[in-house]
């Protein structure tokens, strides 16, 4: 049987491995939405993640919330991961793709090739473009970027885009900073069962429970950020979601009890009474 | 704004107080179903639990796995809540809660008065009975007990059992080792509005999520046996338990943003694209 | 095979029986927050429903929108169904319980002894009390009464009330007037399982599919009020949750398909193309 | 205010329109799964389809069932929908749907330039290639096809494939013939608020309830087969679809009630009683 020093153990060697990359936490997050810097920093740390996603728009644009912001983390112990929001076609987010790798050799990442690639033609829902999105992947992978596209959760696209070289897939559990949690529930765990690529589910959670569902769906990971910028306490709720993200990991190692239609008695009524 | 500093300090402070006695862990657990003492010792351990729960008549009778029960487990450490699992009637479980508080003071823990009352007359479901609950509860109260009933979601009987003077009540989510989760959500959550007790969500729940979920709603505790101790890996599903109740306590905590209908963009699209 | 025809004949037979009485619709309405009496007519026309319910207390001290109820329907055509709304003790509801004996009488239905047994503590989500309920219940049935209980979905208090003698029970999806639909699905299921006498789903229904669904679960009958008087046109509200709650009673009949975790063809791949 | 009259008049009027031609159901059905021919004419009827989708490849190969399949149905009276199941490729579909025409004109449909077009690479799900079918769709409404694609519930892609001039859009709730109902409900009601096209729910639906609730939704029409052809009683399901799709559009032109947190009473407590 397996001892709890053990177990601590497994769960240290659980690493993530994207694109070749090791990494110890399966939470990721961004820098949007924060009220201060301090606060971003502070729910950062709590939150332990090691991958932070930043909009290279607005970056590049100095956009309010932005200015300062590459000197505002510690890139040296977080690793960036620049996104591509604000591009509605496959060109506009190529371009902003090779923007986002210049910027994070400026900070120091020389080897980072990463990128989240988000092709977002629609302003209310915010939903990807499947056909822009699988056209982009394909030139950027020839560019030798390690894609991790944001995508609606359709389990065919998903084995496209793993096809075609993606490091990742992240389906979105319902539209970005609605925190409606995990709605395409079902078809997600069609994507999970079917790749060989790290599923990274992105957007729409809004609490710790539907983060450790998703964890315990077999996700590999989780991209977290409106849930936890806008909590009235932030650093407080990246803690919650690092707790979160780690007990639904640890409970699709454990095998769940299976889900019965009657009960079971905790204290089988053996006995009789004796009194 | 709160340090992260400042944060843990309140967390530290947050402890649950049943019946005057102050607890830090917020969920408890139980000794049935283990498949040896070993996995249930670590298990325990492993969930940080301070209160675990005791079928009184298990014990008594020897019933299988309870033989040694009362050595296997350091009852200097731990706070037993003897439980009047078996009773099918309102004197039965009078008498068993009796036969309860001696055996505490036979571990040692001259002042535990506690008893989880269950009056469960239906063996299929184990679901418990309102009406002989609420009579043995008052019965229980008159004598010195702290009692705290297992009872259906019902929040007029909830509301009734703590008018009676009951230390807490523990509303089923689900049948007893069902895993079926929450079930009776909206009646819970009525229940917590309304209590001035607290409200402990015991029965059913078989995921971290789950658990996680339960906390976020309000809950001021949990109580978890079976998904633990019929888990595949019982100590490492107790650890993500431990973590999962405290998330959901953290998040309850933090202000969880609201639900919206449409995406709100985590990186707004004020920038434009200067290549 | 069947037939269509041999299927119309069965469901023409498929009559809902209680109290010795019969009755060919499953869909009970009420009189309550429609905006006229026109509305209210036609609704009930539109509805097909042969039982409808009306709150005594109301009637008796001619609060607005009662005054002339009693003649403002055609009572040789509707069974009443009076109701001991506004009764927050057992007590009250027997004495209500009586003056709506008394009142069906006046309207000619002099064998009426139906009664909805309301005892409402609660003024902000009227949920009943358990306790009061059976104690009415009982002293009722002793009196003669065909007793019909509003209750919450506590499976060991519906056996109770059927032990006691009472002709049906009336679980409740979600809070009255709410529109929540069927938030206590789990217990509602238990209740029909067990029960020998009729289980009307009463209180919280918003929508005709929420009508289904408790009809395909195996409910035997249907209260809605709300959903349809306070729909933006009533009457149409009205025949919807009756082709609705026909479907349901149809579906239950008619053996559903299992539900799978994969897909199957509806149309076999067993060809090959020949172009 | 409305009479029933009325009511049942603008009902009357409420037709669907696809390519510019009417029909006065909103339920569509296959032909697929019966298990004799005369099932499949009994459940037909009394679905009272207009509207039945053949697969061509196994009207073709004379596959099992579908010998004879095109002079089982009198289709002076039905309009066919041919589908392209079996297709795995763009090409193959596009193949296909010229065949359907061909189809249509013998059994005497001059003027049906109709196609459900499937892209299905995936064996296992049956889900649709987005990319393939997008392609598809092109070129056949070049040829000056009709036509009405199969898609994953991704709105983007909907929005594309309206802009590519197709006559609706048929998302999916759930995997073909898993009967798992509406699962993408989030995006479905997204697609529908943005689509000026039909927008038909396709695949799933395993109950009444889940066709109402479709219709509730918005859904312009449903197509329905696997539940009915594979019910114990084929024909009193097909007749329970009927009217809970009837149901569910009517509840939507009806304006349903606001789901409400909290309790409201159908009898409002205003009385005293006066015994």
């Amino acid at each position: 049987m397996q001892t709890l020093n053990m177990l601590l153990e497994t769960a240290l060697d659980d690493s993530l491995v994207i694109a070749g990359r090791r990494f110890t936490s399966r939470l990721m997050t961004g820098t949007g939405k924060y009220r201060t810097f301090e606060e971003m920093r502070q729910s950062i740390a709590a939150s332990e993640c090691e991958i932070v996603t930043v909009a290279v728009r607005r970056v590049q644009t100095q956009a309010p919330g932005h200015e300062g912001l590459a000197d505002a983390l510690d890139w040296s112990k977080i690793w960036m991961l620049p996104n591509t929001a604000g591009c509605q076609t496959a060109d506009e987010a190529i371009r902003v793709a090779r923007l986002g790798r210049e910027m994070a050799k400026l900070l120091g990442q020389e080897d980072n090739n990463f990128v989240k690639l988000e092709v977002i033609p629609d302003a209310k829902y915010l939903l990807p473009d499947p056909i822009g999105t699988l056209e982009a992947a394909e030139q950027l992978v020839k560019e030798g970027f390690a894609v991790l596209p944001y995508i609606n959760a359709d389990p065919i696209l998903a084995k496209r885009l793993e096809e075609a070289g993606c490091a990742t897939v992240m389906p979105l559990g319902s539209p970005i900073g609605s925190g409606q949690g995990i709605k395409n529930a079902a078809n997600i765990q069609i994507i999970i069962e079917n790749a060989t690529i790290p599923v990274v589910v992105d957007a729409g959670i809004g609490t710790p429970s539907e983060a450790a569902q998703a964890m315990e769906m077999g996700a590999d990971a989780l991209l977290i950020n409106t849930a936890i910028a806008q909590a009235a306490n932030a650093p407080a709720m990246a803690r919650a979601m690092h707790l979160a993200h780690q007990a639904g990991r640890l409970a699709y190692q454990s095998g769940r009890i299976p889900v019965k239609a009657y009960a079971s008695a905790s204290s089988p009524l053996t006995g009789t009474i004796t009194s």
